[in-house]
This record gives C-alpha cells, sequence and structure tokens, in this order.
C-alpha cells in the first residue's frame, strides 16, 4: 500500500502515446500518458473513459463538436462515442478506465498497444 | 458529455465528510470531499477505493502504519483493509470507486450517507 505521486511517475517518461499503468482497483487502471499532436479517430464499444488533465491541454474532438479540457478538469467520454484526442502542445493525463481497454479501442492501427508498463 | 472543473465543484460545497458525486462511468464514482478531522475507522468488503488529495494533506492511518498523502498523490486502499482518514487541517479529496461504497464501509454510524447529491 503505497502512495503514487504523479509528477514523480510522469517524470519516468517522456515518450508521446504509451501510457503506462500507476494504479489498479475494481478491475479498473489508473493509468498516465503524455501526448502530444493528433491521435486516431476511434471509440470503445464496451467502455467508458475518463480524461483529467495534469497539466496542458487537451483538445477532445467528437463528430459534432470539440470540448478543451484544461488541467485540474475532466471529461468522460462514454462508450460508443467516436473521438479523437488532439494536443497542440504536450499534454499530460491521467486516466480512469476499465483495465480491458485498448488505447485505439475499436481501430488497429500502429499506435495501438496492448500491453502496457506498470510503473 | 461536459468536462468537469474541480475547483468550480469544490467551491459549490464547504461542509466537511459529505461527499458529492461529479462523474460516474463503469460502474464507479467519482466523488468530491472535504474533511477535517478525524473519520471513523472501517472497511469496504467488496471495494477498493481510490483517494487522490487535490488539496491539502490527508494522513491515512491503517492499524500498522500512517501514509501521508500529499497534493497531486493518491492511495489506493484494498478491499478488507481497516482505515481512518484523518486531516488536521482541511483537504479536497477526489474519490473513485465503485457506486456501490458507502463512506463509512462496514459501520452504520451517525456519519454514514446513503444518498450522495450530485453535482
Amino acid at each position: 500500500m503505497e502512495k503514487v505521486n504523479i509528477e514523480q511517475k510522469l517524470s519516468l517518461f517522456s515518450d508521446y502515446g504509451n501510457q503506462r499503468i500507476v494504479g489498479e482497483l475494481n478491475g479498473q487502471h489508473v493509468k498516465l500518458v503524455k501526448q502530444k499532436g493528433e491521435f486516431i479517430w476511434h471509440k470503445h464499444d464496451n467502455e467508458d473513459e475518463l480524461f483529467y488533465v495534469i497539466k496542458g491541454s487537451l483538445k477532445m474532438e467528437f463528430r459534432d463538436k470539440t470540448v478543451v479540457v484544461h488541467e485540474n478538469e475532466f471529461l468522460i467520454v462514454p462508450r460508443g462515442v467516436e473521438h479523437k484526442p488532439v494536443a497542440d502542445e504536450e499534454v499530460s493525463i491521467m486516466l480512469f478506465e476499465p483495465a480491458t481497454t485498448i488505447n485505439t479501442g475499436n481501430v488497429e492501427s500502429e499506435l495501438t498497444r496492448h500491453v502496457l508498463d506498470k510503473i
């Protein structure tokens, strides 16, 4: 039972789009990721996703609107809803979502990661 | 699909020990609570709990040790583990846990709240 310091965990990596698991509870994962640039359009058929912005800003594009999420704000993207995360500048995000969640959802691409490191 | 600003939500209440629901996903709740003073010893038989400190510090007492959680740190308390949250000064906490979680776990007391407001 060790506490987790977000800044310390973020200092351990600098690559973009590579989620790390920093916590696990009730079948859910707490993950950290750094992002810059455009991710791909995708959706998750069975998982709702929570994006909590730790540092920077995240532009979440939907088919009909865009929501800009700033530091200390979060956005829940319900299952089934297509979305594309975009970051003009580097953003650090904490994710809460089921352990079954794949980062690119229904789309298999070179960005897809099936195995994540725990840090 | 609205984003949630933590500071804005925290500005909506000032009472201690009264959790508010600010998000719901995958059968889990995201909750905010302000705490000052000692809570009671309790455990949750079926739920792991995540305590993320937004502002201030939280002293989590266990039967065999104490973990002090500061701002931008979190602690996961596994199901079945007795714990007592203590805050010498006011602390604002974000909780992530199953929607079935009762704040005082296995103990029914005047602090128990079975119904929480969504804000």
